[in-house]
């Protein structure tokens, strides 16, 4: 699938499952819209697969409407903890990070650990570490907290499950196909606490022939490993 | 295979991938011997796959010869951070941690995150709070450390590659598997570093059918789920 001409680009980006009330719904559907928007342009451009689920994600960790980047759920502690995952089915290699505290895209960390180190996968403290070494900006965590997420941790009770992890699938006019996904984990979650999001094969997947993103319960994804399964 | 007389106890040890100097592996078979020797009176008293292989990695990481629990390479901030994965085949689910500094038997830790939590997977300082929380004693990470990988560190040079990842599966009396892998990782690993040891399909994996516990590059091992794989 190497022949230039011959691959319709496809993308699919979605916000993560769970319940959205009526005016978070609407929020989402639009932020999904720009999300899509924003990758597809990617791949009419001629641009990666990688590239577009990267660039797609980043709109999505940056509405704070989603459960990712900007916007996460805290955890038990009061803090913002985030996972993610890209993987690059041309060459079965991925990135991943889990318990970052300090990026404003961890997907982009992600990818940066993909193509920047000689490992996959980095956590919590050390992470944020490999971030700041590979040139990205530290930010505060509280600059990843909205309003609303501190209020509904100083109530300990969300009133959405708004599980909404995000994540993207793309084939470019390649052939190539990506996987990205990106989460602040589960509202009140334990201090430490990863879910499928960052494990190749559970929360995200991709090969030569498909591409998967996950998203719902993480524990029983890990078991699972969905994203494996379905590719 | 529930019939209580019908199953023949199994039970596998590893020591690890890597090369071994003469007199390493000579304290590594014993280390070995030991280990199976205390899971394998586990399974003839009539207790479970999974007492077995936790049991048998408790030698291995008190073993300094082996590289988890104590005798941990340290990684490139002279710090000892360790990787752990328990997998129960009959009931499909598993614990694991990841980074941990503080614990003596990150194996027990993982089956704690099993068996007293709701989630399957927890790293860093996270992993040690959960561990002070569910009663285990905390312990100075120095005390992880041999003088011979602190004389390694300073060198930077690990003379030989004694990767010696630690792991075990057994099939019990009744016929449940359970499967048991720990790790204190590559030698000067980046902080954050993690391998395919506590995740799920790569590192260990057990179902009703098959066991199985991983040793070797992690990066490969995740890319491939090699234990999902092969079971």
């Amino acid at each position: 699938m190497t022949n230039n001409s011959q691959v319709i680009p496809k993308l699919l980006v979605h916000g993560g499952a769970g319940e959205w009330g009526t005016k978070d719904h609407n929020q989402a559907v639009n932020g999904i819209r720009e999300a899509t928007a924003v990758g597809w342009q990617v791949l009419m451009d001629g641009g990666s697969a990688l590239d577009a689920v990267e660039q797609a994600v980043i709109v999505l960790e940056d509405n704070p409407v989603f459960d990712a980047g900007v916007g996460s759920y805290l955890n038990d502690k009061g803090e913002v903890e985030m996972d993610a995952l890209i993987a690059d089915g041309q060459t079965l290699k991925f990135g991943a990070v889990a318990a970052v505290q300090h990026v404003r895209h961890p997907i982009s960390l992600a990818r940066l650990v993909m193509t920047r180190t000689d490992n996959c996968f980095f956590v919590a403290e050390g992470a944020d570490q490999l971030a700041a070494e590979l040139g990205m900006p530290l930010i505060p965590n509280l600059e990843l907290m909205t309003d609303l997420e501190l209020s509904v941790f100083r109530r300990k009770h969300a009133e959405a499950e708004k599980l909404g992890t995000v994540g993207a699938v793309a084939l470019d006019k390649t052939g190539r196909l990506a996987a990205a996904t990106s989460t602040g984990g589960m509202p009140f979650k334990k201090k430490g606490r990863v879910g499928d999001s960052p494990i190749f094969g559970a929360g995200g997947y991709a090969n030569e022939y498909g591409a998967a993103s996950g998203t719902g319960r993480g524990e029983d994804l890990m078991r699972l490993l969905l994203c494996k399964y379905v590719v």
